[in-house]
């Protein structure tokens, strides 16, 4: 299994947005939906073996952990509208605990420490991070997860959490990218080893 | 300087669609859309030394061929949205040869035969295909410029015309890859160099 869990450090947690202005009004869910869309699309298909769990902290209703499983979800298209329509849907169902709202989506109020409590211990632990070492050099393993941030570096006491699982800090390159080509250059990389 | 060619196959040549069903309506400009936000942005600023070429080959008024200069280029935004708009804005430009739509954009109706013969002499030419070398283990020039197929592999023509300039055919990975990935992870690769 592959996991992703970004953070959006100021992703809007109601459904009330417009699909027209996803760059403007959302408070940059637009990023995280691009790293759905890196993070499951081959050309032939859906990647079943991927997860992704996107945590949405910004106003007003923080946090909503919208989480999506490659081995069952439906109705994803890779274009970024019909992906946050997908994520509205999922900001709209009331209720406790996990709830499934189509398909492979699940939306939960999990705090991100519980959403790194739930990872199960097999799972090896990376954290993206310029001064990392090259991915390219480094073992991985089967059962992998990867955190990144959205266009915001992990806080400090995100960072801090996230430590307490010995993560193995990896860079992808000498140029600091954007989320979602940073899924896209993981996968490349998973996908050779 | 890095080019990249991409084909749109059946990608509407005129101004006339909705930016809100870029999926459905527009022939798969979506696909070229994502390759432009791949090809030019890093996290804190675009790539200057890139430069794309969308080629839309679909109905009503095909060629319609936009040039994206990363050097020149303003008013870019990373959504696909954004990016609909600047490329309809490129299509409503009457007039001659090549024009200049807004700052880096550029629209002609060359045809995919004569963008190929404006490249310089100096450029290596690489075309992504599944069955070529891998691209990790070729050495890729300064001077470089890339071809891809949309959603759809080049036709015969297509193939034909590009073999003229004795492209080496690179493979990303053992996976088939939308076409923005590609152009992630071909810019990772060059970054690496």
């Amino acid at each position: 299994m592959r996991r992703f869990i970004v953070i959006g450090h100021r992703a809007i947690t109601s459904a009330d947005f417009k699909l027209d202005d996803l760059c403007g009004s959302t408070g940059r869910l637009d990023i995280l939906l691009r790293c759905v869309n890196s993070a499951f699309f081959l050309s032939h298909g859906i990647r079943r073996d991927v997860e992704i769990t996107l945590m949405l902290l910004g106003e007003p209703n923080p946090p909503k952990t919208i989480r999506i499983n490659g081995s069952e979800v439906k109705y994803l298209n890779p274009d970024e509208r019909s992906t946050a329509a997908l994520i509205r849907n999922a900001l709209l169902q009331k209720g406790e605990g996990e709830r499934k709202c189509s398909p492979g989506i699940f939306v939960s109020e999990r705090s991100y420490e519980e959403v790194l409590s739930n990872i199960s211990k097999e799972s090896k632990v990376y954290y993206l991070k310029e001064e990392g070492e090259d991915i390219r050099k480094v073992p991985l393993g089967q059962d992998v997860t990867f955190v990144l941030g959205d266009d915001q570096d992990l806080t400090a006491v995100e960072e801090e959490i996230l430590m307490r699982y010995e993560p193995k800090k990896l860079s992808l390159g000498p140029m600091s990218y954007h989320a979602d080509h940073c899924v896209t250059v993981v996968n490349n990389e998973l996908d050779r080893r």
